[in-house]
């Protein structure tokens, strides 16, 4: 091999866009995430972050050593033009590796990061995501509902008769494609949700509710409607997933 | 607190029921999970397992020096009658943790392991969800489709009509919901696959192929089925991930 020709391989290196969990608590990144990710936290230099305060905190606590100030972030969070975002990947252009990190658990999946992710696709890029910690992920595992086919659907509608008509789909899909639903609200209308569940849904079908997943206070209980619609928990402003199901046979 | 009271609190302690994830390629355990599970899986007793010989290898990597014949093992596979899956978690009744380990990735999502957790749940006992790999999250992360809704259908029918019914039902809820189609398929029929998905649906849908999750070999593509028609990945016999999205606009 030439000089040149090797010149030539080492700039056609395929750089590598790491999709990187962070913590969805307050507890060390290496407890819920595999020492492989601390490694590669270590070695990026430019990240795309929801928010990069957070960021640079979680990669403190990856490694206190790590020289923050050398870093460079952009920012990707649900209020960037779709039109910024291919501009952010140009450190990838002169063949950097780069990482997305979200504000909570797996970049892309219920939060942002996926447009940057589209970018590096269609450039041609190696993308790489890391295993961390997903709340629906984990919430579905623990559950005991059907983990064969399942759907998540971000939040409910606000509107109480669109709610209703989605509630009314999403008993449809339990019952003739045995599909888990799973969804979100935003913490401080939990309560609010599950009153007009057991209000909208029949009494038989089961909910179960994951709260402050991988955290001190992680609860995940799984009981009919009729249950929930006597006993509370108290989940005042901790980050929540339902997920809905059924055994009873088609109707 | 008087002796009888302290041996009565520690009877009611409440057992916890881990949910395992294996790795999903020969690949070393601590490279794909969290320090936290192979702690649990050195102090762990009694599991619930799809396949008991790739469990007991899985645990030696873990640590090779688990006493692998002190351990009991219990088969809950897709053959495995439901009827006999409560006596499974006897071990629990008596306050002993059990952990639930499948074949390849997270227990109970696309694998066995759901009716078990249902049990526990019915019983009040803790459920446990340890961060793992998972090929359909990992998937989706790197697909750059969106995850903010998506849905896992399993295995496509086999049946070419149904199948076409299905991809079609499919092409209407990636339009109609924005919603990410994902599913799967044997390993041998995956090149077959492909060329179907290319005679049903229009060129301009995005298919994303995920092969070889964590393993050497991982490969994760994006492109229209317009690329897909003329190209093609060696996909013989590799655990392979499909994913269907598209980004025009609705019709």
């Amino acid at each position: 091999m030439t000089d040149a020709n090797r010149t030539e391989t080492q700039e056609q290196r395929i750089p590598t866009l790491y999709l990187l969990p962070s913590t969805l608590a307050d507890v060390p990144p290496a407890s819920v995430m595999p020492q492989r990710n601390i490694e590669i936290a270590r070695t990026v230099r430019h990240f795309i972050v929801e928010n990069v305060r957070t960021a640079r905190r979680f990669l403190k606590r990856c490694d206190p050593t790590i020289d923050i100030d050398a870093l460079t972030f952009a920012t990707l969070d649900e209020h960037t033009p779709a039109s910024e975002i291919p501009a952010m990947l140009t450190p990838m252009e002169r063949g950097a590796d780069m990482a997305v990190i979200s504000e909570a658990g797996c970049p892309a999946v219920a939060d942002p990061g996926a447009e940057a992710v589209a970018v590096a696709q269609r450039r041609g890029y190696r993308v790489d995501p890391l295993v961390g910690p997903s709340s629906i992920l984990l919430a579905l595992m623990a559950s005991g509902f059907n983990g064969q086919t399942f759907a998540f659907a971000g939040y409910l509608p606000v509107d109480p008769q669109w709610r209703t008509a989605t509630l009314r789909e999403m008993q449809r899909r339990i019952i003739r494609e045995h599909q888990t639903q799973i969804f979100i609200e935003t913490p401080y209308r939990n309560s609010k949700l599950i009153a007009s569940l057991c209000q909208t849904l029949p009494r038989e079908m089961m909910l179960c509710v994951a709260a402050d997943i991988t955290g001190p206070s992680q609860r995940i209980i799984t009981r009919p409607l009729s249950w929930w619609a006597t006993n509370s928990l108290e989940l005042p402003r901790i980050p929540t997933i339902f997920l809905l199901y059924t055994d009873a046979p088609a109707r």
